[in-house]
């Protein structure tokens, strides 16, 4: 029996780490927020508020933040990493010697890390030192700015400990927030790692002027291409079918918050890469990153990735969106479990 | 080795039929399109269109339509049946004799029988006294008009005979339809029983103000609850994660053309079904029914299925939509397999 979480930091004030933070004192646990700027810090403790990322959004009074991670960190139960999947291993690295032994390690994070090819949670025992089964991970349809104003949301909490998972559901329990434990961490991961490249295609559809059916089939396909990478990777290919599957990719693919959708469209009205990151104010969407680490991913294992594969032509190779539509529906015809 | 399919008769002409019969069509079938009304009929014959069902779509010149079931049927190696679920069983028994020996029949239908609680493919079965493996199914995220457009779409055609469906397969496949063969037929049904009432939930969502979380959570769990439903029924789990599940369920949850969420949607705002139904010409949405027979289904099985019940409640026994979201966010945490 995992000890009941009590003090939680969270690592990161973005909308997501905020957010999170917010849903934790929301369940009555006493949270500290970890900003990079001194400011952000300032703001949730006298106003509570953290204008910056979630504009509009009262925090709960008993949030405390800090830019001191030592003053965050410690007596910590539970340790969220809030920071871009990115740059997780420079932050985590200068966080090390002060985490709390024996604590819970939880990544918000999602990607797979260019070069190492690693998923988040191996990075984290990797860099932390720590054994797979203290590191859970926090996955699903989860826009940070839908949570935040209190609207009904489900998630997943993974860890390979399911004792452990469960002291985390209890910590997150609010009445608007629902939390679902499962053991596949791997499952998990790969799902919201996947979702941000299958969200490119679907802009790119729609960019082209299609609709919901090609958006729906791209959603399907898509996932089951991904449970196919999921599961040569050790994952249950159930978990796909879940809220950190499913749930998070449909969420995102229909959201129009969502960048690498927006940032498909452009693709798919015909614009080069370059003028869709100008367009997106001088940034490339995280799929466009993330297609070529999946696809090299499947490469290693033998999997077949036919829409990563085609975005990342899109993309890098400058495979046009319409040869990208003919290639894709005039596939050999197969059973759909193939 | 099932002989090809050179031949085909669709029975029913609404828009799901004639779009149908128009893919069939594209691939180099022979297709009779028979239509209860004759005028539709002369439609198709002398202006290569069906004005009241798809207004606006070129139909290929080698389609010919009838309303003689006779003449429809005649020679048929695959026989498409496009009519109303509810009225499947009368309109078979009327064709029952003209049915050619050892053809397919094909359904398009999508629903649990009131009363019988059984599936379309068993009510054929029944009714025109053929063996399982002699029934097959097409659904996936297939909204007629997107297709008749010619926009990319995919689909699942289930039969317990994989042969039958690979035959079926190469008559519909055309450059802008593209098939996937399954033997579960019963997981093919059930994903489109189910998703009626999953999507007047997430109307219910939309209409009370909630957002994409809530509408992903929704979808996710809706068809984690069918797909239990499904599997009590002897249907393969992974078939809900594809297209007759997922797929469909995307597709029809995310369309402002589904009269199931825009019905919920009239609920979601605090109305009563008779002001809801009022709102839709006077009709109830297909889910309102449909709630009825699954959960009937759930219970004879004994599979909880906290979503449609809910739904059911709101529109037969009065439970507030406010009231439904309380429950249903605040039910004991569990695991996600669960």
């Amino acid at each position: 029996m995992t000890a009941p979480v009590r003090r939680v930091a969270v690592l990161g004030a973005g909308s997501w780490g905020t957010t999170f933070a917010k849903v934790m004192a929301d369940a009555g646990r006493d949270v500290r927020l970890w900003a990079r700027r001194p400011e952000v810090a300032a703001a949730v403790n006298e106003r509570h508020a953290n204008p910056d990322y979630l504009p509009g959004i009262a925090l709960p009074a008993l949030l405390t933040a800090t830019s001191d991670p030592a003053e965050a960190l410690e007596g910590a139960d539970a340790v969220v990493l809030a920071v871009p999947s990115q740059t997780l291993r420079a932050n985590l690295a200068s966080w090390r010697d002060l985490l709390p032994p024996g604590c819970t390690l939880v990544s918000l994070a999602k990607g797979v890390e260019l070069g190492t090819l690693l998923r988040m949670s191996e990075v984290i025992c990797e860099v932390a030192g720590v054994p797979a089964e203290q590191v859970a991970v926090v996955s699903g349809p989860n826009l940070a700015r839908e949570i935040a104003a209190e609207e009904p949301t489900a998630t997943v909490i993974a860890c390979a400990d399911h004792d452990r998972a469960v002291a985390l559901q209890h910590a997150c329990t609010t009445g608007y927030f629902r939390s679902y434990t499962n053991t596949d961490v791997v499952g998990c991961e790969l799902g919201g790692a996947g979702k941000n490249v299958i969200a490119l295609a679907c802009g790119i559809a729609a960019g082209m002027g299609f609709g919901d059916n090609t958006r729906a089939s791209l959603i399907t396909r898509g996932l089951a291409e991904t449970a196919r990478l999921g599961t040569a990777l050790g994952a249950d290919p159930l978990t796909f079918a879940g809220l950190a599957g499913l749930g998070d990719l449909v969420a995102t693919c229909s959201s129009p918050l969502s960048r690498n959708r927006t940032f498909g469209e452009h693709l798919g009205r015909g614009e080069s890469l370059a003028q869709a990151e100008a367009a997106n104010h001088g940034q490339v969407a995280e799929g466009v990153k993330s297609c070529k680490s999946i696809c090299a991913l499947g490469d290693r294992l033998g999997v077949e990735l036919p829409i990563a594969d085609a975005v990342r032509r899109v993309c890098h190779e400058g495979l046009s969106a319409a040869e990208m539509g003919k290639e894709l529906i005039s596939r050999a015809p197969r059973p759909e479990s193939e």
